[in-house]
């Protein structure tokens, strides 16, 4: 059985193909062991990594030293120049900009031997805290255009340093993945008068057979047009354009349903890499665009891919994805894994002091 | 040191993000030695496979059996349905079609132990010949518009079987890569008056640094806007859109080229994982719209890409690539490589059967 599916966000074909009744287990992949060697990750370690930029710690406790929950640094390896301006420059047919922009490390525990889906929904709060702090931080610096944040999670999904962390970019164009699903939205409100993302949502919940869960604010579910075996996605239920206006109480509402998502995933696939990236409108001029009668067109959202089959050079030439493992099994395996130690009350969380 | 580089082609920023210095060997991968275990694409094992549908062999040896230098037959796990009509269906947003289509392997030589970089120059003509010869016999099909041709070679790069092979699949849709080139190329030739593939190519020769390789009709170099680390892409240097179109004499030149990049990656990075992807225009009704007013907007060529780095979260979150090593040095790299034993004459070549 083969069928194509049409992803209206991405404008991309999907190719489902599921030749039989393919299980969890058909999905397996060796997991190396976390090795703990010198972590710069790690209480007492501070000093081996750049000063933190932000940092959730009690406020006695010094800057750059142990007793923190979620630490922001500079990445050492910066993929982008945290100086310059991005001027662009061109040669006949060759363009090319500085690469100026931001990479950090969001350190998301102190404890090694914890992953995101083992943090507290409470400590989960503290990262997502971290991110709307430095998004917004960041948005004050007007050579960048977007900031995207991400995370890479085992060795399939490219993680350095094996400490839980994921990772901020700032950079000085809308990424291309943004852009095109920006212009989607904006061509559907044009033509039906409505957020592409709240009318797929709404079809969604109607069919139902591929929700994972929904609480007060957040909706977990397996795409339509998955690209990859157990693909997530989750949405907040009410239209926003930009995380950066989640209030507190949804905050505590996502860090539930993603912790939720993530202990299925770990459960059922045990511990899959994966990755997960925060999809999310830019800060103006194209906010201001937005609000010049396209109010909104976007809708923000975490998209989450397990790395359990190989990027080949069908997907790569053609564009195309392969997914042998369409959403309605999936959604269903995930629907019924056990994870009842979910019930436990919220950690307190820490008072958040900026540096 | 942080540079973005326009891709016109993909239109895609790359993120050059080049630190330090670095060589080859900082991008060496551990490669698992091929195992010899029951192989089907060896000889004496043509009844497990599906009977082939193109072979090169002498015409006195009888089909689906030893003999044969290179063998098409179906993939025994498609990812499309042979039978069947591709029509549209929808409900609401969601918009599906039945998954029809060819995926065909071309098992390039009967030799378990020797990859495409090993064979003669003689040997790969013959695999060229496989593609041209399935790509015209499938446009024979009214329900594909678009042949892909691609190889995955090595685990990293999502090799299955590890007998060395090509994979062929023809899709009832042009892929989104390929219909994003074309446009690219449509705009370009629309607004210039030229193909802007040739144009690239004029200013790659014009600059020198990123040529890896000329022949008498083809050019390999690392592209300005390299998405990956030792990416390189061939080219005819004779403005043609579509690959089918190759003339016996140019095969013999694209076999020797091809041979000489593979030696060269093969050499300096220790046999890496790569994919290459054979990028050409679709077949009418596209190549009926060339006709009417933007003859041959599209420059058929061959993308080579070593899987040396892992694709994170920012490269599918964002669309940005980050490659961290300019094409510069890797040209410069490639170039330098010692390849001597090249100059052996060519093999014979097969008598051709289609069966």
């Amino acid at each position: 059985m083969s069928e194509l599916r049409w992803d209206p966000l991405k404008k991309n074909w999907i190719i489902m193909a599921h030749e039989k009744g393919r299980i969890p287990r058909d999905f397996f992949r060796e997991r190396k062991p976390r090795i703990l060697s010198v972590c710069p990750f790690c209480y007492g370690k501070e000093e081996k990594t750049s000063p933190e930029v932000f940092v959730v710690r009690p406020e006695s406790s010094p800057a750059d030293t142990p007793g923190w929950q979620v630490r922001v640094i500079p990445n050492k390896y910066p993929v982008l120049n945290a100086e310059g301006r991005p001027d662009e420059r061109s040669r006949g047919l060759f363009r090319s900009m500085e690469g100026v922009g931001v990479h950090e490390i969001i350190i998301e525990t102190p404890d090694h031997e914890r992953g995101l889906a083992d943090l507290s929904p409470g400590e989960i709060v503290n990262v997502l805290f971290a991110y709307r702090a430095r998004m917004l931080a960041l948005r004050g610096d007007d050579r960048l255009r977007y900031v995207l944040l991400f995370k890479n999670y085992g060795e399939e999904a490219g993680e350095g340093i094996s400490h839980s962390h994921s990772q901020l970019i700032a950079v000085p164009v809308v990424p291309p993945v943004t852009a095109a699903e920006i212009e989607a939205c904006r061509e559907f409100h044009e033509s039906e008068g409505d957020c592409l993302l709240c009318a797929m949502l709404r079809q969604e919940r109607a069919e139902g057979e591929r929700i994972i869960l929904e609480n007060e604010h957040f909706i977990a579910f397996a795409p339509y047009a998955s690209g990859f075996p157990f693909e997530m996605r989750i949405f907040p239920l009410v239209h926003c354009h930009d995380f950066s206006r989640i209030t507190d109480q949804e905050m505590a509402s996502l860090a539930s349903a993603l912790k939720d998502v993530l202990q299925r995933l770990k459960k059922l696939l045990r511990d899959p890499s994966y990755n997960f990236i925060l999809h999310t409108a830019p800060p103006p001029p194209q906010a201001e665009e937005n609000a010049n009668g396209l109010p909104g067109c976007y809708h923000w959202h975490l998209e989450m891919i397990p790395r359990l089959t190989k990027i080949t050079g069908l997907e790569w030439g053609s564009g195309f994805q392969v997914n042998p493992m369409p959403p309605e099994p999936a959604a269903a395996f995930l629907r019924e894994v056990n994870i009842s130690a979910l019930d436990e009350p919220f950690d307190i969380i820490y008072r958040f002091s900026q540096e």
